[in-house]
């Protein structure tokens, strides 16, 4: 009997459910028993929450619901294992699990700290000789693993965002010079700005695209910021900037919580703050006398599966088998990736985790704050395709655990 | 020569080009010689900023285009043109560039101030003896105009904002016990809570819905609000509340202004002003300690047009046609209006101009904060079909003017 469990980490993306459907479907080609799938993560393993996931996908056309399905169907985590050596008691309990369940495999969906946790978990079965492998399947829409080319979940909130930026860009220009309007667009993406970078794929042929772009690798300097606008005035009513949540200024403080003296308080006498975009909306209205608008996209960036990108859905499914694969051939410690053409192989962990990478200084205009064509090249194929929901009743369907 | 002159206005919607269509391609069939758009709507006309409309849509491909091209293609404005007595420079210019192009019908596509707007321009027609007909399209998000049954442009917006929900709903419930999460989402509508009673729409076998939906309709009280989410707290991990951005107090002050005794500074030490979700989620996350989020539909829900409803756009189409037709027939002062089984007919525009269509109170549940089923079968079928995007290299394609 060889059997598998498989578990989602982090933060969801529209296509971390595709990969999901990878690994049950690829576990059942290759032979796998049992196919298992952990509750809420490494946490609800801990407590022994597991269901066997026949009960869902058994049906094909659940897997087809599944791919259209955002967010984590097993429910996800933020539960970090700690080291081996303060937290051996954590670790003791999984295996026990494992081992309970005569589980053989463990394969985990997730980014830069669930990579970490398979690691980790890879590390204590060779220190204590135990037998099951571990294998990471790439995850996050920030992008931000390193040695794969790119990670799933990136396509598809790119896409959504260059879509929607089409859209507020149309927008925002309908008053013309009768109403200037500029916003401020806040984007995803703490310390890497890739997301905030796919924003450039908004221009073409029948969209100007984006006035700027800011990203979280660089000091953000408000008088630069100001200038900037100043000079855009002068040609233009209609002015949309992408700025990444994680602008920071140049003593390390975040844009929305730096220097603040002195916080407003609502209506009921508490103390509120705002976001990044809020923030530099309202600096830019005031100086300006112009109607501001600050616009976030918030987790709807990472949800919207009825727009996700079908290369993406793909490349996040063929992972998700490639780890099962992996598993079968007994490989432990290894996490799936996928190059710039689209070759999937298996990569060791320990290079992957806690490792964060950044948008290539050679990718980026710093001076005119604009992504340069290496980028474009590089996220244009990732956002291919579209997988059309299934509508019923005027409404995309899910498929949700009950 | 038959000529017609034909304007959008106010806010944009996802359909508000549907409706432009529909008189462009009626026009054309019933023998009008010159299908003309004025720019940024009674603003640009003041200006004479005309165009001949062949020139963008004698390629029917580029009508199939427009349709799925969000805001307003000829561009809007918010003038309102002031009493006859008070401003009758700007009437007696607007019938001068009518006379000069011999205009004989003018169509304003638009919501409670154009409509306000075609009734003025048919007083001072009849007052001055003028032989142009005035004829209104509905258009509004906010859905409340009155006599029609609804307003091109509520249907898509409602089935942008029900689609979205369910995917904030999946992601929002991701971490499940692990991690609570109370998200509140404002929405459009600033006196009346169609739009935000369109998330009641979410709701369906695989989704448990909006935990509460709160109407600008009513008094806000902040201490039921906070003693419901207690409530809620006991049993679920996850909860999502709908708001409209027109919230008030008792006292009649914005939620997101009343009483605010001293306001935040960002970092440059300007002032700050955030939304309605925003003050909520920030009190709700001081009172409870967990995790809140403020999300913002924005613009984005009245411009997305990759989401848009079928139904919507047919409408949006035939009830521009409809203008057109009336005019043919030397109908004026009227605006065309849809009833509930999609029958199409005109109206006097006095009864319709200035008057606000709010949502009947028999059709919420205050004590609960849901939606009744008459408004679910009321706006159920406002939301059907879909129009699929033109894409090309992964994006939709919109028709702009050059």
């Amino acid at each position: 009997m060889k059997k598998l469990i498989v578990g989602q980490s982090g933060g969801p993306t529209s296509v971390i459910n595709s990969s999901l459907a990878g690994v049950y479907y690829e576990a059942k080609r290759v032979g796998f028993d049992k196919v298992y799938g952990m509750l809420n993560g490494i946490e609800g393993l801990l407590e022994d929450k597991i269901v066997d996931l026949d009960k869902y996908f058994k049906n094909k056309d659940n897997l087809e619901l599944l791919k259209r399905t955002p967010s984590s169907f097993l429910g996800s985590c933020r539960y970090k294992l700690g080291s081996i050596k303060d937290n051996e008691k954590d670790y003791k309990k999984i295996f026990e699990i494992l081992d309970k369940h005569k589980i053989d495999s463990l394969i985990y969906i997730g980014g830069n700290d669930s990579m970490d946790t398979v690691a980790s978990l890879y590390d204590y079965a060779v220190a204590n000789n135990k037998s099951q492998n571990f294998i990471g399947v790439p995850k996050t829409i920030d992008n931000d693993l390193p040695i794969t080319d790119h990670c799933p979940g990136y396509g598809s909130a790119s896409k959504y965002i260059a879509t929607t930026l089409r859209e507020i860009i149309q927008d925002n220009n309908v008053y013309g010079s009768t109403k200037p309007t500029i916003s401020v667009v806040e984007i995803m993406g703490r310390h890497a700005g890739w997301l905030t970078a796919a924003a450039s794929l908004a221009k073409g042929k029948d969209c100007e695209g984006v006035d700027a772009i800011y990203l979280p690798e660089y000091d953000f300097d408000i008088d630069e910021f100001l200038a900037r606008i100043e000079k855009l005035r002068e040609t233009k009513s209609s002015i949309v900037i992408a700025v990444s949540e994680g602008l920071k200024t140049k003593d390390g403080k975040f844009v929305c919580e730096s220097g603040v003296s002195e916080r407003k308080k609502d209506a009921f006498g508490h103390v509120q703050l705002s976001g990044c975009a809020s923030t530099l909306a309202d600096i830019v209205a005031q100086k300006t006398g112009l109607k501001t608008r600050a616009i976030e996209f918030s987790t709807i960036q990472r949800s919207a599966s009825h727009l996700c990108s079908l290369t993406d859905v793909n490349e996040a499914e063929s992972l998700g088998a490639a780890a099962v694969e992996a598993a079968h051939n007994g490989k432990t410690g290894v996490m799936s990736i996928i190059d710039g053409k689209g070759n999937i192989s298996t990569y060791d962990i320990h290079e992957i985790a806690n490792v964060e990478k950044k948008v290539p200084t050679e990718w980026y205009d710093n001076k005119k704050k604009q992504m340069k064509k290496p980028f474009l090249d590089y996220a244009r194929p990732l956002i291919q395709g579209e997988l059309t929901p299934i509508y019923k009743d005027g409404l995309p369907v899910h498929l949700v655990r009950k």
